[in-house]
């Protein structure tokens, strides 16, 4: 994002930046002031482990100097209501009380577990899924590590198996619900995503589960994946105790 | 029970035979009447899959009529005062309402599962732990498969581990509690509850975190339990899906 | 509504016709198809008992058809994608899936109640409040009984006394909070709810702190409303026993 | 109960002091160890305001002793296990975990309030009660006024009203439930409760339902019993305010 901004600046562009975090907010640093960001979206239901039900921005100064000039139609982005009342502690409109008590109690948790302990967690479980469907022998839509997504992980099935038809048996087999699959990736990708309110034995009977249902699918695939995922996990935990030993 | 009833009869011995059922009712067969059981303790925090708080029993005629003439201090035992309420749908005392509402749910849930499906859950998922087990090379308590549980599975420590520093290792790293050792395998053995509201996902993911914590613990075994457990799950779904298809 | 949508039809006039019925929906008679309205906006935390946190549209085929060709920039009237995936029983975003359950619990608390009885039990307890304030000696906003609504009452203090100071009060001393005032009316009313899950004991309770509150914070009034409200109350459930044995 | 001690003391009788504290608790003051009382019996569902599912005892040093030489048949009495494991923090057999967390939150919630002020609170909503039934020209149980219960008070119905056929009417008519009759006074009073977590809306709210019911169901009584609580609770709340003020 930093060096979107970097390259937006050296362009002299005056576009205003605007950044979608609903699917990373919490789950890895993010910076809206350090990096620039002119507008932020989130929302509760991913790292900030609420129900869906709530979502807000953070705004520059910029963004609201444009807001003012702005001859757009407004709804979502016609700030100044919201902000005015916010000031003595109140909402324009009927807020979202419960999400509100919901999210002080969330943030509470992310500070206990320590926000840099909870960016190395989402990276371990990303990496230990990662390991997995490479012992598979499938691949990831990301193909460039630079940019694996620490939150979820697109999975790829082989020519000739469709993605919902696998998603509806894991469904009805184990319970789980992947992402689905869209745009030009439709029906050939299931989507598993690692943030919020996850663990390791969380994580790994989510792999299991997928291992076991890629079987009775029949999907081509190799085994050895959630023992790929414990090893990398087991290397992991295994070195932290050493450093904290030292 | 039946076998031990039957024994009774057979001795023509006046005992009343009491079953305790806590951590077995809901979870694997179990008929009060048929076997001739006199009085039966259940609670709720087990295979009824709520939170701790309530008790109950179901009583034959022949502990009732033990009851009116026996000599002993009773408190729970002191049936009469509920009998009498219960009839015209009230409780002598403060019942625990909520759990009351909570079992009306956990009963409905049980039976859209379908009984002999949840015993079904329970056997199978019990049968992938031993399996776990039996290929880090450790020993369970119970050595006649006759007597195996379907809820809860004793794990032996080689000699030299402590049980008690193991179950604080995984719980710290993993977030996973097992039931304590006592008696003479204090400090020996400590114990893997499979039962409730318990599926697959959830059952790899509790023998996957096991698997990793016997590393960290530097625990002689070898590796692949969780994978034994789930090439066995995978026959047993793939053989139930044969059979519907049939 | 039904006879704005006349209005409008005589006069020709090709507006659509847009209801909100955030305050109102299950808590008094209203019929979307039946009074040609064209866009309904609806609410989950009135009358439908549930936290805030998810809102709705009911939408005519006339308005899907200008929606076609509408230059207007769109966001939440933008009902293609909704539309498209809803047939298939999914959303094209996270929908609010807590609020669905919760609304499907009650929809179906509201019917238990028969929505009869719903809107008359709304009825009552405006009445009730009505005459609560008229003992009082105070105004409401509302002038014509007509528009009476069945949902919220207004009630307008004294020349000289702070409605806020009073609400802060009522606050502070009996934990009932207010809708507050705005608009030409600032600091000069404040509003009570009376609608959705709100019985007899509920209503009395929050117009027995009401009137007790205008006596701490002095402000002119009869004593009695309260009284008046009971009155009312009794006279319409006896009515009602009355009838319903006959 | 100091004064039942030292009469048990004067006489010099080795009589355990034993005291039911389930309906009293954290509704009034209580001194276990000051007023020597030898066991203490609370519960969780009335001033500690949660559901009911758990009891507790408070046992002196002379209990203890006592229970170590007792020849009676024990259950709930048998405390040696109990204060053996909760040295460690642990108990003997599955505590009810939920309910645990729920008293913390309580307890928390008791010292926000403080407890001078949560037993001012009970004494004020006790009066407010009493003066109600007294304008009604009802009587209480209780005649002596240095008796008067701070949590609840009993009813006495008019001689040819029956009590349960009133209770049923006001529970089918209002949703109110109040303590049922026992003893020498079955079908011949109920009983309002007023503690735990209660305001004076609940409390009004309350009082007036069953102003109300006492008129549907034809029983003779005279009007203005709520507004006699009404009008002494403005008198504590003003009488409060004014010595904040000095």
């Amino acid at each position: 994002m930093a060096e979107i901004r970097k390259a937006i600046d050296r362009a002299g562009h005056p576009a205003l930046l605007m950044v979608d975090t609903i699917s990373s907010l919490a789950s890895t640093d993010y910076r809206h002031d350090e990096w620039g960001v002119d507008v932020t979206v989130g929302g509760a239901q991913k790292g900030l482990m609420l129900p869906p039900g709530m979502s807000f921005n953070a705004v520059s100064d910029k963004a609201l100097a444009a807001n003012k000039t702005s001859q757009l139609t407004k709804s979502f982005w016609a700030w100044d209501e919201m902000l005015t009342m916010n000031k003595v502690g109140f909402f324009p409109y009927t807020p979202a009380t419960q999400m509100l008590q919901g999210l002080a109690v969330s943030i509470e948790m992310l500070h206990e577990e320590g926000l840099d302990n909870v960016f190395a967690r989402h990276d371990r479980l990303a990496e230990a899924t990662r390991r997995a469907i490479k012992t598979w022998g499938l691949d990831t839509i990301c193909r460039d590590a630079k940019y694996y997504s620490p939150t979820i992980t697109a999975v790829l099935l082989p020519e000739g198996h469709d993605a919902d038809a696998f998603r509806a048996l894991a469904l009805e087999q184990f319970n789980i619900s992947y992402g689905s699959s869209f745009g030009r990736f439709t029906g050939k990708m299931f989507r598993i995503g690692h943030l919020g309110d996850i663990n390791d034995a969380m994580m790994l009977g989510g792999l299991a589960v997928t291992e076991m249902a890629l079987a009775l699918a029949n999907i081509p695939h190799k085994k050895g994946g959630v023992q790929a995922a414990m090893d990398y996990l087991v290397s992991q935990h295994g070195r932290a105790a050493k450093q904290a030993a030292e």
